[in-house]
C-alpha cells in the first residue's frame, strides 16, 4: 500500500520554446513523447510518480488552455487534481495554492514538486532519492531540493551550494546561485559541493504554507482568504477573481533562497532537462553515423552527430550534413545547426512575425 | 477556326524518377504542378498544343497506371483520345499504333509528337515554329524535327547535326549523335551546326507510316495487321494481344537515324527539360538569396542557391546550407547536394529496397 499522505505536484504550465516546431504554445514539449518511446514526457512522470505516490494524490498544474491535453494523456487523473492556473505568474503563486489544496485535504500531506518535462531513466534510484526526502521531511520542518551532481560546467542552469561540512546524505543548502558565468561554473565544479537546480522540491504540506506566510505575506494573504473555498464548487470562482492579483514570482525566490531551514538530497539518479534538441540528442540512442533519430526511417550518407525527427515511419534521407537539427512536422520544417540551437526561439519569433501566430 | 488536319501525340508515360521524391511511379513528373504555377506540366502542354490544334485531335499516350490521373487533369480529353500502351516499349511502337489510328481517322493529318513534361515559356514562338513545320510537312515528304540551339556543352541530351550549307529555315539533317562526352560536346557547340534533340517531332501521318513501313518492316507489320481493328470496339482487344509483341526501340533509332528526309527546324523558344531538380531550379525565379522556392514559406539565413519544394504553405527554416535540394512531401523528405542530383535515383533504389516499392 501507498502512504496516503504522499502527494505530488506536477508543473505542466510551460511551453518549452527551444523545441519547436514539435513544442508548440497549443501543443508544448510535456504532451510529446520526445524519445520515441511511446510515452509523452508527462505520462513518463506522472507513472515514475504513482509508483511511490497514490494516483489520485498527484496534482497536475496546468494552463487552462492544456486541461484537456492532461485529461486526454492521464486518464487514470480525475478533473479534481487538474489545478488550473487562469494566468501565468510564475511558480510561487500556483504551488502556494496548489499546497494549500492538498493541506486542506489532509494535514499531515507530504509532497513533492516536480517538472513535467524532465527525463529520468533510473527510476528505482529516483523513487528510493525521494522516499528518502518524505522521510525526512515527515519528520523535520524542512524545505527541501534533490540536486542533480553536475556533469560539466554548464552555465544554463541555477547551482545549490551546500554545507561542505555535513558528513549526512541530505545536506543544509548555504545558498542558491543564479546561471553563473562559464569561470565561475568551473569554480563550482572544482569545489565539489554545488549541484543543479532541477527543480525539484519535497516538504510537508505544513512546511511550505509556513515558509510562505512567513517569507511572502502579501502572497500568502491573497490565497489564504480563499482557504474556506478550496476543494468545493466556490474554489473556481475564487481563483478566477483573485489568482491574476498575485505577484509574478518563482519559488525558489519566493521561499528557498530566504528560509534556513532548506536542505537537498544530492541525487543518485541521472538527469536531463531536456531543455534544448541538444540535450535531447545527447540522450538518445546514435546509430552508427552517430545521428540520433526519432521516428524517422533513415537513409544518411556523410551525415554525423544529427537530430532528426520527423513523424512516424516518414523517410528521411540526409546527405552532407554533420551536427544538425532536422525536424519535420506537418506544417513546419526545420533544418538548423546544432550549434546554433539556443537561437531557435529567435527563429519562432521571426517565423510567428512573418507567417502567423499559430506556428507557435 | 484550327485546321482540322492538326494532330497532337503528347507522350506521357515516362516517369521521371531523377524527380524523386515528388515525382515516383504511380504519380509521376507530368502530372505535378512542378514550377508552382498553379497547372501541372501535362496541363501546360496540352493547353499549349491547343491554341494550334483542336483539343479532340490531342492524343495522350500513357501508361495504364496513369489513365485516370490523365483523365482528371484534362477533363476536355476524351477516352478515345488516350492511347493506354499495355507494356514499355519504348517510343517507336506506341507512335507507330497512334499514327496509324491517326491516318485511319483522317488520311491527310499532320501531326507534332511531343514530351509532356517539358517547360516552354515562351508559347507563341512555340506556336508559329510548330505552324512552320506543319506547313513544311503538309508540302513535303518529311521527317522533322525541332531542334534545341545549346547554351552549353550538355553531355546529357543527344545532338541532331544538321547541313551547315543550308540556307533555309529548315534544314536537312546530316546525323543524330548520342549523348557525346564532354570534349565532344564542346566541338558541337563550337561547329554550330548541332542542335539539341528534345524529342519533339513533326510529320505527315502518311509519311511516318511510310518511314515504319521502309525502315522498320516487321514492327510495321505487327501494327498494321490491327488496321481494321482501330478506331473500333476490337481495338482494345487486339492491342491487349498484341502489343507486347513489338520491339522495345526509340522512334529516334527506329526511323530518324535512317531515314533520308529528314529535317530539323532550330526553335525560336526556350526550353528546359525538366530532367533533373538542378534544371528545375535554373527555370525557377529565385529569392533575394538565390534560393528558388515552391510551395513552401521560407525562412533562410546563410542558404542560397537551394532548390526548396514542399506542401503548399509549409514554414521550411534553413540555416547554413548551400545548393542543397531540400524536398518534402508526405511520406518521404530529401535533403540532398544539388551537386550530387544525378545520385538520386541511387537513392530511390535504397530507398525502395530498404523501406518498400511504395516509395517510389
Amino acid at each position: 500500500m501507498k502512504n496516503k499522505n504522499y502527494y505530488a505536484i506536477l508543473m505542466a504550465g510551460g511551453v518549452g520554446s527551444r523545441f519547436w516546431p514539435i513544442s508548440t504554445e497549443s501543443f508544448p514539449k510535456q504532451f510529446h513523447d520526445m524519445l520515441g518511446t511511446g510515452d509523452t514526457l508527462i505520462q513518463k512522470t506522472f507513472h515514475r510518480l504513482a509508483k511511490l505516490i497514490p494516483k489520485e494524490n498527484i496534482f497536475i498544474l496546468t494552463n487552462e488552455r492544456y486541461n484537456n491535453l492532461v485529461l486526454e494523456q492521464l486518464p487514470e487523473v480525475t478533473k479534481r487534481q487538474v489545478v488550473l492556473e487562469p494566468a501565468m505568474r510564475n511558480t510561487a503563486p500556483c504551488i502556494l495554492y496548489a499546497a494549500l489544496k492538498i493541506q486542506k485535504e489532509n494535514e499531515d500531506a507530504v509532497m513533492i514538486v516536480a517538472p513535467s518535462d524532465h527525463w529520468i531513466e533510473d527510476e528505482q534510484a529516483f523513487t528510493t532519492d525521494v522516499q528518502h526526502a518524505f522521510d525526512f521531511c515527515s519528520e523535520h520542518d524542512a524545505l527541501m531540493t534533490l540536486g542533480i551532481k553536475p556533469t560539466f560546467p554548464n552555465t544554463g542552469f541555477g547551482y545549490i551550494e551546500y554545507d561542505q561540512s555535513s558528513e549526512e546524505q541530505i545536506k543544509p543548502v548555504h545558498q542558491f546561485r543564479e546561471k553563473p558565468d562559464y569561470e565561475t561554473a568551473k569554480s563550482f565544479i572544482s569545489q565539489g559541493n554545488f549541484l543543479w537546480n532541477a527543480g525539484i522540491f519535497v516538504w510537508s504540506a505544513k512546511s511550505v504554507v509556513e515558509a510562505f506566510r512567513n517569507n511572502q505575506a502579501e502572497l500568502f494573504e491573497l490565497f489564504a482568504t480563499g482557504i474556506n473555498d478550496y476543494n468545493t464548487e466556490r474554489e473556481e470562482e475564487f481563483i478566477k477573481v483573485n489568482y491574476a492579483k498575485s505577484q509574478n514570482i518563482s519559488v525558489d525566490y519566493a521561499i528557498m533562497e530566504s528560509s534556513k531551514n532548506v536542505y537537498v538530497l544530492p541525487a543518485t539518479f541521472d538527469w536531463n532537462d531536456l531543455g534544448t534538441w541538444g540535450s535531447l540528442y545527447d540522450k538518445l540512442d546514435k546509430d552508427h553515423n552517430n545521428n540520433a533519430v526519432v521516428n524517422a526511417k533513415t537513409l544518411t550518407e556523410d551525415a554525423n552527430g544529427n537530430m532528426i525527427r520527423s513523424k512516424t515511419g516518414k523517410v528521411v534521407v540526409v546527405d552532407g550534413l554533420q551536427d544538425y537539427i532536422i525536424v519535420d512536422k506537418d506544417e513546419v520544417l526545420l533544418i538548423f545547426p546544432k550549434a546554433k540551437e539556443q537561437d531557435i526561439k529567435i527563429v519562432l519569433q521571426k517565423v510567428k512575425d512573418e507567417f502567423g501566430e499559430h506556428y507557435g
